[in-house]
């Protein structure tokens, strides 16, 4: 679980500080709003995931599939557009961890 | 939507004043883990399912539907309780509020 | 202080749906990094504020001063950008009710 | 700014999952109001001045210099209570790097 929650403090980390950064910076597409609300559910839900594992509540399970989720569809779309390598692998990995979190008995 | 905004903060705020006020004040059986964590968690998921709305992602349907789970489930804690009649009656009418939600098409 | 959380709360509605609404749909100046950053500090100041006075830490009054100064600061750069008088007239409300909780003995 | 985001997320993990693991299971002093709730703020801050780092406003001096407060005030409350040694270094060390970024020009 240790992992798991770095992965999701990491994947939020990410995504914030690129939509924030890059993506303001770059405007365009990048600020198109189903793009910029996708990297900011994503860091939402980052934030949340971890915060539910730190508690120590057993519905962590529901925001890890629910993280797994967004993460995987953010990192397609980051594919789509391009120049978002490090937003890609970051959701790529959270959304690995989250997925193997939200199906352990 | 609006209206379950208002009532996922307002559950927020009943759940995490209870839990930091009286629960802590109470002690004993309000600070056992099991039901302080859930308190914790419900002011969380509220929290974060009112955010999911509030930025317009499709994905506030995931949060929602999770939001009335834990909802409905510290309800039901805090009747068992007693005492805790403010947390009752705001976690009841946000579950029914975001099972609408997460329903809707 | 019911009220102060209550400005609080409903200033991160306004700012925060505002700017991922409003302003992603308007692009031009209100997604220039100066202005959207500005907006989403304010959600964040008036979240954590409110969490902080929630929870009962006698840390609320530096949050709260924080929280005045990030609103009155928002609310210029909204009136300045046009458009926006919902946005403007909450962090005006927020400003002035944190500003009295700041100070209070 | 990187180091400072690390040790800032790296003391909310460590302030939330002690506050509601060891505090919760160790009972007695570390539930007491004054206690618990410093921990919940020192969390909450910290998580709040990553974040206003992450999204890049200049205001994350003000909330790094009242993050550094609250972190020292913690370490203190938790030495004194004993037995939270984590809790105390990871504080300790988050305290001296906001200072060192709130000074910053």
């Amino acid at each position: 679980m240790t992992t798991c929650i770095g992965d999701c403090l990491a994947c939020y980390r990410t995504c914030l500080s690129s939509a924030m950064g890059h993506c303001l910076e770059a405007g365009g597409k990048h600020v198109e709003k189903a793009h910029f609300t996708l990297m900011m559910a994503c860091a939402e839900i980052c934030r949340t995931s971890a915060h539910f594992m730190l508690i120590g509540t057993p519905h962590h399970k529901h925001t890890c599939a629910e993280c797994a989720e967004i993460c995987t569809e953010c990192a397609d779309d980051c594919e789509r557009l391009g120049g978002m390598d490090d937003c890609v692998a970051a959701c790529r990995r959270c959304a690995e961890s989250c997925r193997r979190m939200a199906s352990t008995h």
